[in-house]
C-alpha cells in the first residue's frame, strides 16, 4: 500500500486498529440515529465503553472524531489505490459503489450537510482529515498517469477529474432517480472521465 | 424561443405571467423562510392576496405550486437556450451562475433534499415538472448539436452531459469550499465537457 500524502501526522495510538475501527462504526452509528448536532463525546464513550480522555487524546474532539469516522469507514479510500493503470485506478475507484449502502447513508449525508453549514470546526475538520487527503491522493494517482505516459501533464482536464468522478455519483439520483451502481459508474468513467482526459 | 418540449400541458391561465411571477417569489420566500413542510396554501394565499380557490385551480396542490416556483424563478431554463452552436449552449447554460445567490439557496436546497425524500408527492411533483422537462430541453440542444455535425450521433458522453454540467454545480463547493461562478464554469465546459464530446 503506497503512503498515504499529505495526510496529517499519525497521532501515537494506545488503540489496536481493531478497537479503532470498531469506534468509528459506533460514531457513525450514533450519528445515524441522532445526527451531528445530538451527538456526543458522553454517548461515544458509553456506546464504546471508553473513556472521554481516550477519545479526547485520540482526536481533538467532536469535530474531529466525525471526520476521521467518516474517513475511515468509506468504502475505499483512494491512497490505497494503484492497479498500474488509469482507467484500472478510476474503475477500482468506483467499483464498491453499493446502491444500497448509498441510499442508507443518503440520509446521513443530508444532515451533514446541514451540520457542516452550521458547524465550522466540523467544516474545518472535514477539509483536513477527509477531503484534502483524498484530493492529495488523487493528483498522486494522476500524477503516475502522466509519469507512464497515459496522459500529457497539462491536460487541462486533470484539476476537475474529482469534480467529475464525485458528480456521477451524486447527480445520477437527481438525473435519473436512482442510485449510482458499479455499472453507471464504469459506463461514465469510459464515456467522460476518460475521453476528457484524451484517453 | 424554441416551444418546450415533454413540458405538461398548459394550463389555461387567469392570472398574468407578471402575477404568476410574483407568486412563484413569494412561494420561494416562503420556502426559504419556514422550509417545504411549513409552507402552507393559505400562507401563500394570505402572502400573495389571491384566494386559495384560484392556488388550486392553477396548480393541482402545494408540490406542484412549489415544483412549478422552482422552475419558473430558475435564472435560466435550457429549452430558451439556441445560440447556434454546442459550445455556445453550453455556456449559456452556466452563464447566470451567481455565487450569492448560489450560497443563498444552497440552504433552501438542502432543506428541499429532506422534503424531497419525506414526501413522494414533491418528489414526483419536481420529477415531472422541473427535471423531465429540463432533461427532454437538453436532449433537443443536443440533437441540434448533431444534426448540425458538432458531434457524431452514437457519442457516448451525450447521455452524460446532465450528470457532468450539474455534477459542476454542485461539488466545487465541497472540492474547492468555494461556489461554482462563471469562470469556473466555462472552464470545465471547454476542459471536460467538450473534450468528453469529442469537440
Amino acid at each position: 500500500m503506497p503512503e498515504e500524502p499529505a495526510a496529517p501526522p499519525v497521532r501515537r495510538t494506545r488503540l489496536t486498529p481493531e478497537r479503532e475501527a470498531e469506534l468509528y462504526e459506533a460514531v457513525l452509528a450514533i450519528l445515524r440515529e441522532v445526527g451531528y448536532e445530538a451527538l456526543t463525546m458522553d454517548a461515544v464513550a458509553a456506546r464504546t465503553r471508553s473513556s472521554k480522555a481516550t477519545l479526547y487524546r485520540q482526536w481533538k474532539g467532536k469535530p474531529e472524531l466525525v471526520a476521521s469516522a467518516l474517513r475511515h469507514t468509506k468504502p475505499i479510500t483512494v491512497a490505497d489505490i494503484d492497479t498500474g493503470t488509469l482507467r484500472g485506478d478510476l474503475l477500482a475507484l468506483t467499483a464498491c459503489a453499493d446502491p444500497e449502502q448509498m441510499e442508507r447513508d443518503a440520509a446521513l449525508m443530508r444532515g451533514l450537510g446541514h451540520a457542516v453549514h452550521c458547524n465550522p470546526d466540523l467544516h474545518r475538520a472535514l477539509r483536513e482529515l477527509l477531503i484534502e487527503p483524498e484530493k492529495a491522493a488523487l493528483r498522486l494517482l494522476l500524477d503516475r498517469a502522466v509519469a507512464r505516459g497515459e496522459i500529457p501533464a497539462d491536460t487541462p482536464a486533470m484539476e476537475f477529474v474529482a469534480h467529475t468522478v464525485l458528480g456521477a455519483f451524486i447527480t445520477r439520483p437527481l438525473i435519473e432517480d436512482r442510485p449510482a451502481d458499479t455499472a453507471y459508474l464504469a459506463r461514465f468513467i469510459d464515456a467522460v472521465v476518460l475521453p476528457a482526459l484524451g484517453c
